[in-house]
């Protein structure tokens, strides 16, 4: 009778968390979780024995994989020592783990700021932006995420900030910065296009009211658009020529997810801080880091620093983090992100070939994203930005099927995200892609034929 | 050569955290960190081997005390099983927790929504507060604190905020709230001219556009000043009558520690909601959770709830606090919070008679404060609200007596906070105030005789 014993075991599962918890960004009635029993790899199973392979890892945070059992003996050695210590105590595991990352980071940036998460990190970056520079305005793109707090949510360009539009605080510029599928005249004039756009508005703005520009190390949940080649290279320049910091949140992107410690690598600049989080500590705990040029840190040496909060350098979460970033290292994590980026690129080509509805393919190292349409020639999307529930028919059949067939990953208006944990091999990729495709046909059938 | 050693160890630690890492609300140069290296009980231990009674419970968060490893247990058996999963996904933990703080909180407040810390526990509930009701002001009190981040900074009306000023966010309205030590017309006038001013503004603002009044269950960092008798009870009456919510923040003051699960229960209310972190996992693991009536959550059945966070929900997190609450009731501690902090104030009652100094001592459990005064009958303080550096020199040699003589607690403006874990015994008790009557005898050399 174990199988009766588990499945209502399920459901109780399910009904005390519907019951008593309440889920983000849904509707409470509509939300149909899966109950994780256990989670190994690239895989999570539920309480019906069912396995899925997790494509998204995650939140695009579990880049080591679920289950690693390092992390928690790491963990545990730090608790039977010391759990918590205020932010003004020090401890032996939140200076190594500084250390460590200022070696990881290019530049002077070799100051930590220990945070909670994304949003944090960039809170606290926005604030020190100000405050350094005695300046206001803080200017992001649209069709980025950086978090769910008032800062954060105002500096964000995606619409999960529309809901709380009227909250948001002041002195916030979003600027457009369209991506290359979607732009009619090509990626040459795409790159000078926007940075003369960026030139403009912060001439509009006043060069000497930006305190910084944020921007994302590389796309993620809006839809893992690239930059123009160039792009960060020039908002460098124009940075430093009008005296504004340039922040880049690494906060999805960093960590070996696009096959390098960080996103904006790729593009052979330096900012004046990185917000970290997710990739850290893979979410085993949280956690999150603002990592600070010495250039900023050193106005701090004789001047209160104004931030805080009670979590800071938790000691439990600077042990998990100093324990990824040994494994990232050791198993060569990185190496395999950028080696298994280049054969997922080499399979969706493949697909590509046999599902009409597949419009775009936008991904570096395992931060990719599938953009569905209904016709490849005219580009027509399968679902539209911020689509609304009845144009999502076609896309909520293709994750529910996703779902049924074994996969967790996001599916998001038109986009199918491919994001799988750093330790993925071929032939979990290969699993996971059969799914996909598998999934892809109902999308196929919504679509212009090839 | 043990000794050498050690000392060596403790130098390479704080010089990593100094050189790489950046420390709260101080000049960078002017730390000087313990290097904590155990925790057990009341008591934390540095590298030297020196032992320091905590009697500020970490950031008043370490409830349960340092170093009890059945939290460590707790967290261990969860990381076996899973680390993350998306807040999407539910785990056991999750319903469970869920479930037991429904138990615990009083009226309708059934639903939890998991997040990170005090601060976006108070983020999310403005955030709530005002998608619910459909208006945009938030009343709060000068002389709190609700954190850190944008939206919970604007809420605070501490001086924490001062510095970042000019990056609040709008519709925060601050009213004043003296407190009875400092009030001219005795404690029946204090109520009635509070309530009646409180009215008076929400008048002036307009009752229709205020969503919420948020009011710390009890305070804490801001110098443990008491609600005249039957304020909360006023505020909730008036809360009614405009429609307007009434949001407890018990960060600092929920489980256990003003003797009763939570602060506000001292005055025969409910909430609409309770902003919780802190004590939840007494700092163990970062963790919180905002409690929601069944009245406003049952408005997101059927609408989509815009708010979110990665770590909402974290499994890992979830264990560790249902464990601490397991502690709360296995142990009793509840119950020890209030008979110790009678006899905590009877022991101030003879401190006061040797020590021309303390001018008023403010308690409820374990959450107590000391001011320190110049002069008893003119009650000048021995350092003022928000007080300069040059305004502090007797105060800070105190501190540095406290810390020298082996506690560490917090020392700020006038006041000596005492807020020693829950499990506290009598004789610990007496530790700490032998230790804190040596410090006192430096200001009690700037205080006029009895």
């Amino acid at each position: 009778m174990i199988e009766t014993k588990t499945i209502s075991e399920t459901k109780e599962i399910i009904q005390d968390n519907k019951d008593y918890t309440l889920f983000s960004w849904s509707k409470q009635k509509g939300t149909n979780p899966i109950a994780v029993k256990y989670g190994e790899g690239v895989y999570l199973y539920d309480y019906d024995g069912k396995r899925y392979i997790d494509f998204s890892s995650g939140l695009m945070n579990v880049n080591i994989g679920h289950g690693d059992q390092r992390i928690t003996a790491a963990v545990m050695k730090q608790m039977q020592e010391v759990s918590y210590v205020t932010p003004s105590c020090v401890t032996k595991v939140r200076g190594e783990l500084g250390k460590k990352l200022a070696e990881i980071c290019p530049g002077d940036l070799n100051k930590a700021f220990f945070t909670l998460c994304g949003a944090t990190s960039i809170e606290n970056a926005i604030k020190l932006a100000r405050l350094y520079t005695g300046r206001h305005k803080i200017l992001t793109r649209y069709q980025s995420y950086h978090g769910a707090s008032v800062g954060a949510i105002s500096a964000s360009g995606d619409p999960r900030r529309i809901p709380v539009d009227a909250q948001q605080a002041p002195n916030f510029v979003h600027f457009d910065l369209p991506y290359a599928y979607r732009y009619e005249h090509g990626e040459e004039a795409l790159l000078k296009d926007c940075v003369a756009q960026l030139e403009r508005i912060i001439a509009y703005e006043g060069p000497g009211n930006i305190a910084a520009i944020l921007l994302e190390g590389q796309s993620g949940s809006s839809g893992c658009f690239m930059y123009p080649d160039g792009y960060l290279k020039s908002v460098r320049q124009i940075c430093d020529k009008h005296g504004i910091l340039l922040i880049m949140d690494e906060v999805m992107s960093g960590f070996g997810r696009t096959g390098k410690w960080f996103g904006f690598q790729h593009h052979d600049i330096v900012p004046d801080m990185i917000a970290m989080a997710k990739g850290l500590t893979c979410g085993y705990l949280p956690f999150g880091c603002l990592m600070v040029s010495d250039k900023i840190a050193v106005k701090y040496d004789d001047a209160v620093l104004p931030l805080g909060l009670t979590y800071s350098a938790h000691p439990v979460s600077c042990a998990a983090a100093l324990e990824t970033l040994k494994i990232y290292e050791d198993d060569n994590l990185i190496e395999n992100a950028e080696a298994m980026g280049r054969y997922l690129d080499s399979r969706i080509e493949e697909l590509k070939q046999k599902h009409p509805c597949i419009g775009d393919w936008r991904n570096e190292g395992l931060l990719g994203c599938l953009e569905l349409v209904k016709n490849r020639k005219t580009k027509e999307p399968m679902a539209p930005f911020n689509a609304k529930p009845d144009e999502m028919v076609v896309m909520n059949k293709v994750a529910a099927k996703i779902k049924e067939l074994g996969m967790y990953t996001f599916v998001r208006w038109g986009y199918v995200f491919i994001a799988p944990p750093l330790i993925v091999t071929k032939e979990q990729i290969d699993e996971g892609l059969a799914i996909i495709s598998e999934a892809l046909k109902i999308a196929d059938e919504a679509a212009q034929p090839l």
